[in-house]
């Protein structure tokens, strides 16, 4: 049901700290990540071999966990060390551990085979740890599946709906035409899509007027973005005043790294940031806090429509969607590719079964 | 599991405003109620056909309603007329409307095939809306299977027990004998049970005593209701003092309009009045204040004695029930009239199946 | 699943009043525990024959309850006496009753064939009601299945770990050997096991310096129980100063009955004590107070754990166990006894059904 070979984004770096026994739940596995006295980190499952308590109610023993239960110790890799009045441990004893790692402050697992972990397949989320950028890191929970959230950002009509005092501002958004092309990985495989979007003449979002003094007129607005597996969003988006060159002062440029993880099939983590250049901070230093301030207000606005069309959903199950091709275009192409690549996964474990 | 071919209430008249998006679930379909321009009612499914987001999620323009999400414009019929971008609306866009109307302040919904919608099936909730009664509208909502609170309402000997100090006031209610006859459709098909009790010499109730001074003394009380499919109930009742006659002024004469609508099949909506005479309400203006306040404290003895039921029933599902002939008469008859209905509905609907 | 032919315990003594209508589920069932005026207990089950009402939502008369609903009465043996305005109450109207007794303050019922119900089953919970021991009576309330809560008093190894600051105090008692041994019926059956550990040398537990002052230096403590079916812990307890006589005068014994009760598949109810001598208490009268309080304190620990053990297996449910021999020998002795007799149950019905 969920892509296994991938890495997914379990925190945000600042998220765990030395002493701490961390733990979140990715693809229904509650995992725990101890960060070792070197700096780096360990994954394992979030559970006793034992009779299953969660190691997460024992302690850290220096780079090792103690069950609170009956005291088993596990070492980074899982395998059980002591077993109190045991001289020698049943090497059996011991607990799933996974590859993680960090890259611009985001710690990606891999919960697929360890052998084939694949630091190609991470995504580049430069802006999340950049000089030439500036963000407040952001964290939202969901109650739905995270399809239903990938969908919301590969159709951005909603943003003149959802999003008409915020992020939106203009019926026009939902009107253009947005171009839409495959993105590849090096050995060809499809891993996402391309999203385009130019919307003319159109007054300053909202938005931009939130952390941004004196925009007025009609800009041109982009949104340009890929959006790969399992569920990233990598975004250059933007606005000049019409008929101004590209450098033109009042010209807003923003990056954004999004990423949704599946905690359970019905529930999802949402990692984000949106930056600004490192110029606008300069310029006025609460920039960074007012974009973080309307972001999250916008970010709920979308969990409320989303939140309710799942509840929807449930409530009424057997009825089909009508997708729109205008609006469907990139969610029925990611739809389609994370299917592929999960009926790929269960193929190459069937002889194997 | 529903009789579908028949009127269910939705609502009270006076909860759908003109700029409202009215929703409320009948038989697990939530529907949307707009009242038009011209004051007339329209139901539809509330949900957008696109991606399943409620329309009450949305905006009412004029007699339409725009999806909050990605802004598919409906019509009253549930036809989309506009999809932003697009100079022509296919036509399978469109959203399942349901026949609706008001008879007596309350509005009605037909669920089944809308072609079959039949007038001639609608109550005669007269009380509901005449100058000769004056009530107060009232309104529950129930966590239980409809089919519980019908038999309530078949099997009045609980008023002994359930309504001691309301309704009821004595055991005598309980130890009358009820007659039991079937009701008909003028095509001669049964349609409900028509239910007589009468029971002498007893107190006056202690719900009389809640609105009228100077009760005393020993009554013949009056219970006479007809019961009609899908769950309503039109009651005459009254009483009074043994050997005085019809018109005597202490004489108490009451009538009720209540109706059952499952909002699902674990839930029910319960719509009811209890009207007294005018010359009631013209010799006490606080009358009809009065009976609402113990009319409402008395269904909440119903709602706790069915809830405490129905919990114990899912807590041990096993268990059968032992009829007792003498309180479960009209019960029974109901109950297979409703069984009836459906598997009628059922039969019909194979061939074409 | 459960074993039937067996005394659970249903309450502390004192909890059914003479007036009341004392409810608590068993095995999933409802039962209705009722003192008759001459003091004895009567049990049945709390659902009214005719509608399934719970008969404690009725009113007590003399030895008997009538149904809130729609007054039928019932006598101590479940039996319909009185059906509002019938001559003759037909005698199928009744409801399943259970034999009912008191040892020692606890309350049992028996849940199997009431013509087995044998007396001798009964534990020796002798500290409950005894010139010689004090004690007060404690109550919890898991959300967990019963067995994994017999595993935690089958293996005290988590003493050092879960109660390191109250019952423990110290790794040596994980690491002491426990002995184990049947414990046998009359008749030869297994009931049980008799789990026998000395730790030497070691400080006084915290728990007994909570309820006993000067204690210090270095003890050897013990715990010996017997755990018997259903889920029934009698225990000797306590520690003398190394090299000290038996009767040394800072030596701790105590005397512990606690039992488990399954109130449905994934709940349970746990009455527990545990007595000082009568001596401790006339030297302070505090003692048994300050016990209590510190004992909740480690019941709480235990529930905090074996809480997150059952939501971890809730969550992550094929995941299998890993045995400890050394901890887990007396848990799977207990445990496949259970299977046993409910095994034997199962075949006993067999032919019958």
């Amino acid at each position: 049901m969920f892509i296994r070979n991938c890495w997914y984004v379990i925190a945000w770096d600042h998220e765990i700290g030395p002493d701490t026994l961390f733990t979140r739940t990715v693809l229904g596995e509650p995992l725990l990540v101890l960060r070792r006295a070197d700096g780096s980190l360990a994954a394992m499952l979030d559970r006793c071999c034992h009779r299953l308590a969660p190691l997460s109610c024992g302690q850290r023993e220096g780079d090792a966990v103690r069950c609170g239960y009956h005291g088993l110790k596990f070492d980074c890799a899982g395998q059980c060390i002591e077993v109190p009045g045991m001289a020698r441990v049943p090497p059996h004893l011991k607990v799933r551990s996974y590859p993680v790692l960090t890259k611009n402050r985001w710690v990606f697992v891999w919960m697929g085979d360890p052998a084939a972990a694949d630091e190609t397949l991470l995504p580049d989320n430069f802006s999340n740890d950049h000089p030439g950028w500036c963000h407040q890191p952001g964290y939202m929970h969901y109650e739905v599946p995270y399809l239903l959230i990938c969908d919301n950002l590969l159709d951005f009509s909603h943003l003149s709906y959802v999003h008409a005092n915020t992020l939106g501002g203009s019926p026009e958004i939902a009107r253009a035409r947005q171009h839409i092309e495959p993105v590849r990985l090096p050995d060809g495989r499809p891993t996402g899509v391309k999203v385009t979007r130019r919307v003319p003449d159109v007054p300053p979002s909202p938005y931009w007027q939130s952390f941004r003094d004196g925009l007025e007129g009609r800009f041109e607005r982009w949104f340009d973005y890929h959006f790969v597996l399992p569920g990233t969003l990598l975004m250059d988006s933007g606005g000049r005043p019409m008929d101004a060159p590209d450098d033109d002062s009042r010209t807003v440029r923003l990056h954004s790294c999004q990423t949704l993880t599946p905690e359970t099939a019905t529930s999802t983590h949402y990692f984000f940031q949106q930056s600004c250049q490192r110029r606008d901070f300069e310029r006025a230093p609460d920039t960074v806090g007012r974009m973080y301030q309307t972001l999250v207000r916008a970010f709920h606005e979308d969990k409320d429509m989303i939140s309710a069309q799942y509840r929807a959903i449930l409530a009424t199950p057997d009825l089909p969607m009508r997708p729109v091709p205008l609006f469907d275009g990139a969610v029925g192409q990611f739809r389609g590719l994370v299917s592929q690549w999960v009926d790929a996964e269960r193929a190459a474990a069937a002889p194997a079964a």
